[in-house]
């Protein structure tokens, strides 16, 4: 099914944990597809809401069905006191991601998953309720404010840039919001919906899966890259130094974020939608020098080690274009793959086997306990 | 290695996803074991805080090591003021594992673990904390005290009872807990452990890995069943009545909590030693009423449907004899299983690959994206 390279033995690469009818990455002829649409497609074609109602509820909606959906998400974005009142208890030193994990941990315990039948409501509350969660966060600790978390705004994408600068964002940014959510928002078994999944095999609550994805979703191997990208392009000067820097890192062997995938083999099909928007977003913005540099980086990295760039390379500097500060980055990858997460949770749920694989022992033989005053 | 049966297909049953130096389960000729010592033998001949040693250092510890390490955990009991704050935002009718996952995250925010260096040092923070964070919400939210809790209780078991009940428990009941949480411990690739190690192998912090665990573990298939088996026998009147309920249950093919297991075959190895301690916590308690019925349900269990009885079902009359609410069994879970949880991630650290498996895809075929005025 899949043109992944094969491997055994550990991470479980290219073995089969179960199925699913979310997604397709990497298959011969179409990079990754949600529920058979191409993301292509969809960033094309679709919103971000459109997107998210197709992989919870199974079908694009109608123009009906999408009013309906809009309405009921706008109405969900308000936090209840108790939340917020620990939120304002995280200090502003707080890792970003640390914050989500709690405030996605405490919602659940004042609106507690108390049946399975409410799966889609709290699926639904969660993706209208972490933009506020996050911005709710970063404005009183960093601003001092304590901020509306209901807006006007039609959209998600919009809304989440609303709340963090105080003001409706311009068309264009909400544009490119609607679209990074799009790009983000599913990505088949991945680590952080594995987790999910894990979670979900007990038959835990959603606000537990959700809550241990976050954590996972958190790791540099995985969620950070958009922010190690930004790290690394942030002080290039032109393309010359953008060359220098990484001819330099290449030599000393370092690690560098925002290029390859472990399942795609040529390329990333995210990465030429998200690149376009943020060739778009620099030219708006009046200085392109960090699209510049990421085009040089780009080219760069596939002339020397034939690496492509990644859904996350080109997000960097099309966020920071936006105003987005660079630790809300990943943040903002936990308000779209929510759609993801919680999708799969019930696509485990409702065909459960309780995760458990066994392990290969490694460690010291049989041996007696030897009484402590004998040690 | 194992002896378990392997199959194939859903929740990775008999498939390996890693190797572990940390215990085996169901392993011919010994039960289970912890860094090669027997269950048994360590409930027999060692404390909590030396099985607690050997999991997270490698080695039961030496006289001097012991009275250091206890010394060392004694001393960290206490919660920053944020955190009281928030454990009392939660109410009194929340899940106390989501209270637990919550406190959990929570502290990796004032507390977080910027190194993998201090990895050890979180390991054992949370160890000493959890019974704080667990008692610290319970007190408060059904008693409406705000509890010290710091105690002189040289050992967990202890400083767990002493918080729970305002004061130091007897020598018995002392020893039970003890005994408890060796039992708990560790137990190889299960899901709550295997949560921790696929948020582990992001490079996520240790504080994501014991939230995600703590997620899983609440689920009904997985951490709940103590408290299942609560629910099962605390009505029952005496043997006769508990076969009758029981048949009943069998004849209507309802699902009994606190019997069989999914690795072992024959036994659980820690049944018959929370039996035996259950025993004897009914004679002191002066009415054996739910050690008798339990006995009764082994029997008829094992007559009917040749099920044993796992490490959970005894756990439930024992803890009751100890004045412990129903809804604090799996918390209890959490304050012992924190050692193996961290003890894995560092193990997975240790030798890491992300783990990310593949998934069959069972979905549409591609398709295009209908305008939606043509829905």
């Amino acid at each position: 099914m899949s043109d992944a390279k094969k491997l055994s033995g550990a991470g479980l690469r290219g073995q089969s944990a179960g199925e699913t009818a979310l997604s397709t990455v990497g298959v011969s002829g179409s990079g990754l597809t949600y529920r058979g649409y191409d993301v292509k497609d969809l960033a094309e074609n679709a919103t971000f809401e459109e997107v998210a109602h197709l992989i919870l509820y199974g079908e694009l909606p109608t123009t009906a069905q999408l009013e309906a959906y809009k309405t009921k998400l706008k109405g969900m974005r308000g936090l209840p006191q108790a939340l917020k009142e620990v939120l304002e208890r995280i200090p502003a030193d707080a890792h970003p991601m640390d914050v989500m994990r709690t405030g996605c941990s405490m919602l659940g315990n004042l609106e507690a998953e108390h049946s399975f039948s409410e799966q889609s409501q709290i699926a639904d509350r969660l993706l209208a309720a972490f933009p506020s969660i996050i911005c709710y966060w970063y404005r009183f600790s960093h601003d001092g404010v304590r901020i509306e978390t209901e807006t006007n705004d039609e959209q998600i994408g919009a809304h989440f840039l609303h709340l963090l600068h105080g003001k409706a964002p311009s068309a264009l940014h909400a544009k490119v919001m609607d679209v990074s959510l799009i790009l983000y928002a599913e990505h088949e078994f991945n680590a952080s919906t594995f987790t999910a999944r894990v979670c979900a095999s007990t038959l835990s609550d959603m606000h537990s899966c959700v809550t241990g994805a976050i954590g996972s979703l958190r790791g540099p191997l995985h969620g950070g890259a958009n922010e190690a990208a930004m790290e690394l392009i942030q002080d290039m000067k032109d393309e010359a130094d953008a060359r220098d820097v990484l001819m330099g890192k290449l030599e000393r062997k370092e690690k560098i974020m925002g290029f390859g995938h472990a399942i795609y083999r040529e390329s990333d099909p995210r990465n030429a939608i998200i690149k376009e928007w943020s060739e778009k977003l620099a030219a708006d913005y009046g200085d392109d020098r960090l699209y510049r540099v990421s085009v040089a980086c780009e080219a760069l990295m596939w002339e020397q080690k034939k690496l492509f760039c990644n859904a996350d390379f080109f997000h960097a500097s099309a966020y920071h274009f936006m105003g987005i500060p660079t630790k809300l980055f990943t943040p903002i990858f936990v308000c779209s793959r929510v759609t993801g997460w919680t999708a799969h949770v019930m696509e485990q749920r409702s065909n459960n086997r309780i995760i458990r694989p066994s392990a290969d022992y490694v460690g010291v033989a049989l041996r007696k306990v030897v009484p402590i005053s004998d040690r």
